[in-house]
């Protein structure tokens, strides 16, 4: 008689491979699908999501589940079935009617938010985000009795399995403490300096060279992976096959480079989770603000770095012919220009936690039932105004209407962003306590980041929960004092 | 309650959709998925596959498909019935072991055979062979019982349904009296001829522009499709998103491009297979030889004609400059060169046939058992100095190991070729009846040729049997006379 933790593992690896195909699919829809195409792929989609919500939802999984803990397991095996039941848990924890209910009013959201937020029509966009909500509610409220959590907490534990409003309070509420001065600070010391902007046109071939270069610079597997382009960067594929997309413009090599360099983060810790585990969920990432540590570790932490950019500047000048912006000097004010701005997306690394502060700050209530979405347009206004000083009102396309997330239901998704940032410049303290970091990367040595990313995050996947690979990676919680300390290093 | 019919509509359409995805993943696999990919690929295709065979083979499909007969239907109804009856009755005709079996030795067999030919390793690769057509006379006697056909018949109408080897050998027969003789007086025609090469390097970037402005031309529609790169060139996707490659080479645009008309023949058809039917059986293309013989109306009937050459000669200019060899009359003879080679793929549009014959003529009586593995290469050597007077022996690898389609048990595949071609002399004869063809296509008009494919075979799909659908598009019985007299008024 097969243990019953082996008929569950040869469950999951059905599952891994139905989402390999869907994995490899949904990036053909963001890359090269015509648009003629997309009618008949939305179907096959559907179809396919639904074949993976009936094998993560059989009736047989329950029971084996309850018998396997019943068995003797090795430390892997814990946890592997600890993760097996937190995919089973929150694939039956809602009714499929709703499920489906809540997809269709995200989907007419999303549709109509894509020539909406143009429009600037916050009026047409706000009943169907009323939609969303009430449906998000209903879930959050129906997953909040399973788990045991107040309803927001069971939206975020959906990126953030473990993490709670009362610890997202406790390191924005450090953050909102000293950013804004801080912000201001750096503006006045800013404000007098001299930078000189590259000049182009950048041709579309040598960028690609150039970003596939620096990839390989950061030791991009491209054996298992490939670069291509997408109107929004991501980086999808499988752990064999990471597929990274930017997007390329004339006038402008930073922004397909930098956010190259932030999907290679992503991209190396899929091709790093655990060879031998994968197609069991405790290979899978651990979380999303851990994701995203990496890839801020990469584009952050290392990329824009001094160190990082002397290696830099000599590439750009091999790629792009020389030109005096290219000076490492240079450089290094170009990459950590500080800008208060309307969107989130194009913000730098010391403005970026305002916006995702604001969104925690409204969102939270908001499914929680304190405020509505008429309530949105004022506190968001306030809120940017306080926090980065910057005028938003009437502006509704380069305001509220400017994400994605909520449009589609995502809400506890945006602290995951600065966790992640935190958690990146946590990681980057411990290692420095060990090396001289700057000196090794100076001399092209990355080895000393990468090994330690690779031992500490990339092949504990889900070994062990998010607190315990923090403090097993940094011998401590997350602690927002990190992220202070760098930012204050780079910039003051 | 709901018709028998209507319920396997549906579950046709759930297989449609999953087919969809197959089709894409495929694409994706020989185009853009670096070598790492691979086994988990592999993987995940193969839990599709069994997932597709495990969906045609649903057991409440036997008795919906019985009860169905007895229901009233209009005449498209019909024929989708009688398709999704041929598609599960190929199915479900053999024993899942044995199909499992037969997939494995096919697969090892084409992996062993890919280094085993550059090393002209016959030997080798005879003891894969024997395997894969012990394991294929197998399933052909098995598919032979449930026809009530002969072994090979049997194996022909997975590719061409209802053709069987007594009409290969009629209309085969017919072409082996005159080919060889047609093409000794082609050969002693062109010794004297003086043909001008095209001058190289022609740019990648370039070669595929012109590709995709001649696919234009051709009506091909990129909204609904793409043109991409792959070793092997072939038509993929689905009819709402067709997936065209080709390969490029510096020093020849000759191939990039012809190939590409080739596969745009392929690719139009699935454009316009009815869209009102998408999703079920009666929607299919209608058999193999009938796809060729759209392939082969583009690149051989229209392509390489001296009307369509006349419209092509001012784009090669436009694109890759003006050269001698781009005059007209250069262009005529450069491609219709009659050339015996050992090479199928390779082969003109005369010798080609020879080479289909010859394999046909082995490939036969090896599945019924009258001949061995180790008869195949003095049958070789022996039919290509008879068809084609050129010397093979002991030339492993570009005789009997240069095809694919043997290595994984694809028997009663090649006749396919030969017919298609045929069928596509026969539909451009029934054209030229009824207008000035060549009139027309050196003005640019090509309406007539595509109006002409579209409303007889591309939207007839699978409507009528291959008979039928030849008989209506053509006023008579496929006739290998038109392929005769095609190749005369062009070669004599």
């Amino acid at each position: 008689m097969t243990k019953s933790y082996e008929q569950l593992t040869t469950a999951f690896l059905r599952i891994y491979r139905f989402e390999h195909l869907q994995a490899i699919i949904g990036w053909d829809h963001a890359t090269y699908m015509p648009p003629g195409g997309s009618d008949a792929r939305s179907a096959a989609m559907g179809e396919l999501a639904a074949h993976l919500h009936r094998l993560r939802t059989a009736p047989e999984l329950g029971p084996l589940l309850a018998s396997a803990t019943r068995e003797t397991l090795d430390e892997t095996a814990l946890a592997n079935l600890r993760e097996m039941q937190r995919v089973y848990r929150n694939s039956t924890a809602l009714p499929d009617d709703l499920v489906h209910e809540a997809t269709m009013a995200g989907a007419r959201c999303e549709h109509a938010w894509r020539s909406q937020r143009p429009a600037n029509d916050w009026a047409g966009f706000a009943v169907n985000l009323e939609d969303v909500v009430r449906l998000t509610r209903k879930q959050a409220t129906l997953l909040s009795d399973k788990l045991g959590v107040s309803p927001y907490d069971a939206l975020m534990d959906r990126f953030e399995p473990g993490m709670r409003g009362a610890e997202v309070d406790r390191v924005f509420g450090v953050v909102k403490t000293w950013l804004p001065q801080l912000i201001a600070t750096v503006r006045e010391q800013q404000a007098t300096e001299t930078v000189i902007a590259a000049k182009g046109p950048f041709p579309l071939a040598t960028q690609k060279a150039l970003c596939e270069r620096v990839m390989k610079l950061l030791q991009f597997d491209f054996d298992g992976g490939r670069l291509d382009v997408s109107t929004h960067p991501f980086s999808g594929g499988v752990p064999e096959d990471v597929r990274l997309t930017t997007r390329y413009s004339e006038d402008d090599f930073e922004n397909s480079l930098m956010g190259t360099i932030h999907e290679t983060g992503h991209g190396r810790y899929e091709q790093h989770r655990p060879r031998a585990l994968l197609g069991q969920p405790v290979s899978e990432a651990r979380s999303m603000a851990i994701h995203e540590s990496q890839s801020l570790a990469f584009e952050m932490q290392l990329g824009r770095s001094r160190a990082f950019l002397e290696l830099l500047a000599p590439l750009l000048r091999e790629y792009l012919g020389p030109q005096p912006a290219f000076e490492v000097e240079n450089l290094v004010k170009l990459y950590t220009r500080v800008r208060p701005g309307l969107i989130r997306v194009d913000a730098d690394e010391v403005t970026y936690p305002a916006h995702v502060i604001l969104r925690y700050e409204i969102e939270r209530p908001l499914i929680e039932g304190e405020i509505e979405v008429d309530d949105i347009p004022a506190l968001w206004d306030a809120g940017m105004m306080r926090l980065l000083g910057v005028e938003t009102k009437g502006n509704f396309k380069d305001g509220p209407m400017q994400d994605i997330h909520w449009t589609d239901g995502a809400f506890g998704y945006f602290p995951c962003y600065t966790l992640g940032a935190m958690y990146a410049a946590q990681w980057f303290a411990t290692m420095r306590k060990a090396r001289d970091l700057d000196t090794e990367v100076a001399r092209g040595e990355l080895a000393g980041v990468f090994d330690w990313l690779k031992a500490n995050i990339w092949t504990a996947a889900s070994l062990y929960e998010t607190d315990e690979l923090c403090r097993r990676a940094s011998g401590g919680p997350l602690d927002p004092a990190h992220f202070k300390a760098h930012l204050e290093k780079r910039y003051l």
